[in-house]
């Protein structure tokens, strides 16, 4: 049934050339150590090479490396050095190494190159690689690039830069295996072996009616296990997860999470299929997403080890000026129990460990409530239920941590001092814990990310309320007067 | 040369039946918003059936949701609706709805089976689904479901219990396709339709030698677009991503990520083929991994929404403690320059506004440090250049905010406290920037985790810095006297 001469020499060598960049176990090997980071030793004998101006010891060291690996090699380095590296290892400059840079590393070695030589590299992309690659570039330079393209590479990458960033339109790939549905097993075997190439991977084979639209999914594993007469219709699932051109990438890693897919079809706006979607580029994007919130709710912004000076400056500066503005807020309010604390200096000694107790139990809440959020787990359906579950947690704590706080303060100071800081600590962590919830809930409501900020907001409650039921208490209690 | 006879009317059927399950395009149905999540009106509509006693209807309700929808929707009830509505849709509950609930919601459903209920829905599980089912369940729980598995389950489940939590071998998938290296592509598509099941996806093919060791991998791809008359060890790739049983699943992860692994192949500790592991487990992993670290970071413990409140309570108020010592030292700080705040009231005011600033700063660093340690980018190699930038950064940020906080100071109170201030944001914000990122690389070096107790000591540092430096430079400007 099979022709032996359909046996194709170049598809072969191309795979055999392949294999050189494949992984291999390099756990333990003597560049890797045992977390699979490259080791210290070897990093340092690439660097005294290079300072040597040894061209061919750098290759030598450099060579056996994966392009994943050489990417992080090249991070490691100063951006001064990253240069004589990379000219020290020109052939081994894959674009497999460029697509694995980091943004801003990669930003920063494709501005130093001319638009020729950068187009030359996104050639040898996949179309999402390639769209990635310029993205981040500025729009003269991006322009410039896309003007040395091959003319079909060319349409590819505007028709992707078209839709918004983050979006399945932007990032899907737009290589798809997509086969009639009158074929049988054989007959789609048949086909792959003509029409398939090495080159692209792909998971599963969609279906598709005479107008484009996918009518079912094929996995190559059913494929592979069903007889050659059976219809493909057969065999295929019908139900799929179609992507929608226009869907945020978070909400589309969401999608691969819940449904355990591989991959996905896309689809645009009448149904049609237009690319898919696969698994080891929503790795990236879950991992990016969920670590996206820690480095949000610090207000560290992109927070990435390779962001240029400026821009962390820029990122994190307008967050601490807009805490400065909240800490103005908080100080206002001792500011105006001045004359209690001119009486009782305690109490500008004991005010901060309210404040400070407040802050970290509406963070923890907050956490939670951001990560849940962003797991479609907290939604208006079960947010009154969190919010009561989160209020008993605070008491809780808040009561723990009051009778500590209460007898230390009460045996330092005095039985009413102690019994003001853990009723103004029980009153602060219990607003904590609500803040924690409602802040982020109202942004989310509000359509805006709960994790930029939340944080603001909660430590400004917190902080004035730590200090206002403090300081309230005391004079309420009669511990001092207003002056 | 494929028999038509060989058609498997059963393993057809068992697809046929599977196909119900697949997830379909679910998004902006009647039941989901444009998020993917189950819309409030679909849920109240379950809860008012439920409520109702109206188990037909509740049925009809929840029976056109994908397993994965169900979970949610269970999760989304009160814990005494849970059971209720379990009951009301008892053959929706497959084995695929339990795998996909939350840990805490799941572990309390299973607690109120018996053992054999529980080991009937682990039998339909795959192992590393039953595993995962079982190892958060008490001892005695465990031991009594075990007992009632069949031999076959029982050896796979305990012998994946046998590994540590967390580990490739605990994890893994015991179910691979691996085959002898003699075959030709003809020879494995033969094989796959006679030992093929539907059953197990699987993505890649593993060519071991007579003694189990892998010695090649196939994608499915690949296999696909080859003639039948070529050898396996002609198309296969020789050098392939080993995942040794003791690894940690964080670096597992990793390692997908960084090589864009679809599968993997588990080795023992003498490189036989135990098990492998598949994209769809591990982005479950990359998921939680890097979201926990803004969890930890906050002091949220495992931070889940369907954590119980026992649990929650037990291990925020651990952090809320720590956080109060850290507390304590820095009000020691101030209590020691009492006198001076006797003095000058406006010192108390003004402290907590150089404390809480310099305490964001270091939190972002620390965020930016500890993601960065997570993803192996900050590592021996370049620490002290990160060091080294990120002072530069927060020089840049002190000096801005110093400024602005300086001349506020100056104008409200008197430039020499302007002065003072300033001065005492800058040291603070350049301590937290250093603290920022050596404590959580000090702790990856004495082998803790960096997001569990970072925070901890970046915030005391910061705290006791900001009261020590801004009052320490009062008193010694001459501002106030010691007393």
């Amino acid at each position: 049934m099979v022709d032996p001469s359909a046996l194709d020499e170049e598809t072969l060598t191309a795979d055999t050339a392949d294999e050189e960049v494949r992984p291999d176990d390099r756990i333990d090997d003597e560049r890797h150590d045992e977390e699979n980071r490259l080791k210290p030793q070897y990093v340092r004998g690439v660097r005294d090479a290079l300072e040597a101006g040894d061209k061919g010891a750098v290759y030598d060291l450099v060579e056996p490396l994966h392009p994943a690996d050489i990417a992080d090699l090249i991070e490691l380095f100063d951006s001064d050095e990253r240069a004589q590296l990379a000219a020290s290892i020109t052939d081994l400059m894959t674009s497999d190494v460029v697509a694995e840079l980091n943004d801003h590393v990669r930003e920063v070695m494709m501005e130093a190159l001319d638009p020729g030589a950068v187009a030359t590299i996104a050639e040898q992309l996949e179309t999402d690689d390639a769209v990635q690659l310029l993205e981040d570039l500025d729009e003269d330079d991006q322009k410039a690039i896309i003007a040395e393209l091959e003319p079909e590479t060319q349409a590819a990458v505007n028709s992707a830069l078209a839709y918004p960033e983050e979006t399945a339109g932007r990032l899907m790939n737009r290589h798809v295996m997509a086969v009639p549905e009158h074929l049988t097993v054989g007959d789609l075997i048949d086909y792959l072996r003509e029409e398939g190439d090495l080159e692209h991977d792909f998971f599963e084979v969609f279906v598709i009616d005479a107008s484009h639209h996918p009518v079912g999914t094929c996995s190559l594993n059913w494929i592979l296990t069903t007889p050659r007469t059976v219809a493909l219709t057969d065999v295929m699932k019908r139900d799929q997860t179609l992507i929608p051109v226009s869907m945020d990438q978070e909400e589309v890693a969401l999608m691969f999470q819940k449904y355990a897919l591989i991959s996905a079809a896309v689809v645009d706006d009448s149904g049609r299929l237009v690319g898919q979607m696969t698994v080891d580029d929503i790795v990236h994007i879950i991992s990016e997403e969920a670590g996206e919130d820690a480095l949000l709710l610090s207000g560290a912004g992109d927070g990435d080890i390779n962001e240029p000076i400026r821009e962390a400056y820029s990122s994190r500066v307008r967050w601490l000026i807009a805490n400065l503005g909240t800490a103005v807020v908080a100080s206002a309010i001792i500011a105006f129990f001045g004359a209690a604390i001119e009486q009782l200096v305690a109490l500008a000694v004991l005010m901060p460990i309210v404040a400070s107790i407040g802050g970290n139990a509406g963070t923890q809440t907050m956490a939670v409530s951001v990560r849940a959020i962003a797991t479609n787990q907290l939604t208006r359906t079960n947010t009154r239920k969190i919010l009561w579950k989160e209020l008993r947690v605070a008491v809780l704590n808040g009561a723990t941590v009051a009778i500590l706080i209460g007898i230390a303060a009460g045996l330092l100071y005095s039985p009413m001092m102690g019994a003001v800081i853990a009723a103004a600590m029980i009153i602060n962590i219990a607003v904590a814990g609500l803040a924690g919830v409602l802040v982020p809930v109202i942004f989310e409501r509000l359509n805006q990310d709960p994790a930029v900020a939340s944080s603001v907001f909660v430590t400004m409650i917190t902080d004035s309320m730590g200090f206002f039921a403090f300081l309230g208490l005391a004079v309420v209690s009669g511990l001092v007067g207003m002056g």
